[in-house]
């Protein structure tokens, strides 16, 4: 355990961007409950920890794991938190050969989700399911972006993530294609098929135009109130709990 | 339009805290979507609105409505975003005659929800499925504070919301009481009664040891998967779309 070096904290400051996560195959993971998990499941992936000094004794500690003390003020500048909690990892972001997809095997497809949270949340509801592979847009937000992380309670690696065009991918399934949209059969009648592919899109713009031709079975979630509208990691969990509840 | 004054700016970070809201009778709403909402909507819920010259002409003018420029360092200090968009508004809280409950009629019941986020998303689906009436603990979250406001998108304005001891308004119920447990009846086999009382619990805890007995008809969400835990906003809108979907 040592005191955090100027050059390391630029070095995670720059983390924080994505071009800089994936020329250097690492990312941040941040905050006590999400490190918690880690240290618990996933010590291996853990290439270095920053804590400040208040915040070391509330972490288990492992003594294989290179360990660095921040002064408060330093720490806010590599926390991407308004509130610090005062611990934050590096990680070495998984092999790409362990993104391997079963073709024959459920897919969720997100297009264009944007907030990070969103992402994560959407991660960890997979999870939950049992929904093992999915696949985003490259618009579609960094899913190692450090909020990302935070978000998915260790889902991100439990999930195989790839990112590409839409078209292409959905243009090469055999599986059925279904699509959340504002109009379409409802979530709660449709009879889903286990082995199928599930489309959600943007928080604001839902499915963009270029692949909504793609869905064959559009379903929606019936409102029954007067709210505007649904958040989409919640109307993700509701489709994916009538989709796997079979 | 004018400068904001160094004693508004200082009035405006006061809001931050839960009890000079509670004393002034005034809350934050921050963020470009939800104040488009709000201006559209409820323009005469603000009492004042703070703009930073560049975001000024994002939104929707209305002249009877007092408006700060502030300066982009200026805004940093009165917002509570990590990237601040620039815009917020004060708002009038509801009368307290407004959150008149109908005891014939559901409500949802939050024991100690913290995040704010989780609330906001909450109120908002909430709204959308129809339940217009939430009983909180005394310690969840305000929901005046300003994240919660930005999560529930506007559905704050439109559902009633009470504060105070669970155990004494659930010992009043006539109607069903289920709750959200981690061993229960399955949700998609429950015949929840379209009039009843949901309790949904704490994000890390559940539902707290004192009021867990109240609970008639304990519920829960079958894991087909291998994630640890859903997020409480998401559970909550499986239990809220199983719930309403009769």
């Amino acid at each position: 355990m040592e005191k955090l070096s100027i050059n390391k904290l630029k070095w995670i400051r720059n983390l924080h961007s994505k071009k800089f996560r994936d020329s250097e195959g690492y990312f941040i993971a941040e905050g006590e409950k999400i490190l918690g998990e880690i240290l618990d499941f996933n010590p291996a992936s853990i290439f270095l920890l920053v804590c400040t000094q208040e915040s070391f004794y509330k972490i288990k500690q492992h003594e294989t794991i290179e360990t660095y003390i921040a002064s408060p003020s330093e720490f806010e500048r590599i926390s991407l938190l308004k509130s610090p909690q005062g611990i934050l990892a590096v990680l070495k972001k998984p092999l790409s050969e362990s993104q391997f997809f079963d073709l024959n095997k459920s897919v969720l497809v997100l297009d264009n989700i944007q907030d990070p949270g969103n992402l994560g949340t959407i991660l960890r509801t997979a999870d939950w399911f049992g929904i093992s592979q999915i696949y985003c847009s490259t618009n579609t937000v960094d899913c190692f972006n450090p909020r990302v992380v935070q978000a998915s309670m260790g889902s991100l690696f439990r999930v195989a993530i790839k990112y590409g065009d839409l078209s292409e991918f959905l243009s090469q399934q055999k599986l059925p294609i279904y699509g959340a949209l504002l109009e379409g059969e409802s979530c709660y009648k449709s009879k889903m098929k286990l082995n199928s592919i599930l489309i959600i899109g943007n928080e604001g713009s839902g499915i963009s135009s270029e692949i909504i031709n793609k869905i064959q079975h559009p379903i929606t979630i019936p409102r029954t109130g007067h709210g505007e509208s649904l958040n989409v990691a919640v109307a993700c969990g509701i489709l994916l709990s009538q989709w796997r509840k079979s």
